[in-house]
């Protein structure tokens, strides 16, 4: 087995093009195992593709290559990069995919760049001999991406494939502020397929002592140990780090027409 | 090759959640096979994923490692088990959503238990020496289920996972009755995606001789042998060993408005 | 690793249909490699089917296995065969669901029918010897075309499985014809997961110069090199080799009201 290569894309699962870019892969690298991790995000949606990739990547080997492939602007001038990290190495455009990937191995520079620290490394893919030819000018998922993963996979070298680069593309994302009071106030970053509502609020932010959970005029005290606890609204550490809204048995989406971007505010009990 | 794992969840595949658990299994087990069955089961639909893993499993090797996670007392006091038997060993919650395997190996005791015969064995999984640690409260698919089925699949001792059990809880499942006139009354218990009847009644349980089948006020006469034998409603021995009624080039489902539970009684013809 | 095997089906992702075929093709060959190419095809849907396996199958190895399962009319006298060509095996009902590999190697003898040419061969599947028994009167995914292609990726000889077919059944597709003024009067042929429009005119049929597009109404001035290139509707030859029309950031299909068939006109600038 030579490596493990995941596939992060908007193409849906109804069309061939997620399974063009694996015969593309297996053709060159037979014995890669492929992993889907999502195809059902929304077309273009880079945000959520990006939150996506980081929540599952750390579970993987880090010799895993993560295909991330959400591109609006392909085929235009943005660049297409390859992340190596010691978490795991990473194939999409420079777009903004990877941001909760590079956060964890930079310092900002500008809201919308990042500077990549020494753990990490960056290259452009820059060097045609490896892309599968014809190139089309509106799917580089199969024709550059795919092949650049199925040879990072066998273990070709980083420098075969660009010139480094030393700052990426990152979305400004929202991040939960400190208020005077000791309160914290985040967002709705992710709503899931259960309609569970994931903040951008980590644990380790969280005021330590009893707290209650205000959002879209509710307010829920304490933090609950699993999505059984209570018929009602409750607030849980969720499997991704960050605290989560959720109702046993239902959708908190559908049940407060929660929607990204909402107000969450962390209090410390009185 | 170390084996094969199937996954049966209710997550969806918009997120990364299965991904995540395959991440676990393959940095514990890099060789083995992961076949989805279906992860689109109804947030919470117990019943439904008991009957998709019960119609496919005898189509897989008997060393094959079926994992069904659909949970939501997940965190709760619920066990967790693994079932080994000779088709197949499998890893979920205690909740019934083994409940189609276990009616294979086991005497009932009481409407939601059921005694395991001696073909068959379970232990709850109760070491944490497997778990993938920190173990979230609600995500126990990918911290407990996950890293127990990668190691059962490379071929770890039952024992090792926790201490013996005897009595499993099942789902009450509606059963075909003989009426004292000969004919059988059983109920649709499932929907396919082709809006194809299965009904809960089997091959063996039909009335021997030429049967006409009533449900929603339709009288089909006679068996089918093949859903192109005619453009209206036809009944068949379906492929899971069940009877069927189905719609040539249509859904039943909708044609009839049919639904789960609904009343179906195979007559003997006059 | 004992080949490729992909799979194209109707059969959805929610029940344990496409589960169950895999189970029986690993169980006669366990090391395969198994790629879903889409599932979603709609029910009896044999041209979507056709068209989307004829977009990717050139991507995959040579040796790959391609299961087409779109079988309105299983249990019927339809025939189920083998096609063998240098790009791949398929394999699936004589319904048309191959029409698009056919074409590749055909002459066309009558709207509906393909004589083969030598470059390719094609057996009907009869000798029962291979099948997954009993075989069902409703899957014949499960118990006749899975265990051929498990048997047919490790290596088996065509003629194992039955006798040689000349003749094949296709699709009537509709094809773009050159007007005498020059300009090509193309059609819709599929829509995909993004709401694109995707023609039956090939590049090699455009005519050389700078062209205009019409349809329902508009009138898009030049080929555009990709997705990005305006906020309006955008024409460019597509990844699967056709004209296609293009919204950047939205669905045609949507903004236009689009549908199969629908006529495209193609015209030199003056």
């Amino acid at each position: 087995v030579a490596g493990i290569i995941t596939l992060t894309t908007d193409f849906g699962l109804d069309d061939g093009y997620v399974a063009a870019m694996k015969g593309v892969i297996l053709g060159l690298n037979p014995d890669v195992r492929l992993v889907d991790i999502s195809h059902q995000v929304p077309p273009g949606d880079i945000g959520r593709a990006a939150f996506i990739l980081g929540s599952v990547y750390r579970f993987f080997p880090g010799s895993t290559v993560h295909l991330a492939v959400v591109d609006p602007g392909v085929g235009t001038s943005r660049r297409a990069i390859i992340l190596q990290t010691p978490d795991g190495s990473f194939i999409g455009p420079d777009n903004g995919v990877l941001t909760f990937v590079i956060e964890n191995y930079c310092t900002p520079a500008g809201e919308n760049m990042a500077l990549l620290s020494q753990e990490a490394m960056a290259v452009e893919i820059a060097k045609r001999r490896f892309f599968h030819e014809p190139v089309s000018s509106t799917f580089h998922g199969r024709d550059i991406f795919a092949p650049v993963a199925a040879l990072l996979a066998i273990g070709a070298p980083l420098a075969d494939f660009g010139p480094r680069v030393d700052s990426l593309l990152v979305l400004p994302c929202p991040r939960p502020q400190k208020e005077p009071d000791g309160s914290v106030r985040g967002h709705v970053q992710y709503i899931d397929h259960f309609g569970n509502l994931v903040t951008d609020i980590r644990t380790a932010q969280l005021p330590s002592g009893r707290v209650s959970i205000e959002l879209l005029g509710r307010v829920i005290s304490g933090l609950g140990h699993n999505y059984a606890d209570t018929g009602e609204l409750v607030a849980v550490i969720g499997s991704s780090g960050y605290l989560e809204v959720a109702l046993a048995g239902g959708s908190v989406e559908t049940f407060l027409g929660a929607r990204l971007g909402d107000s969450v505010i962390v209090r410390l009990s009185a």
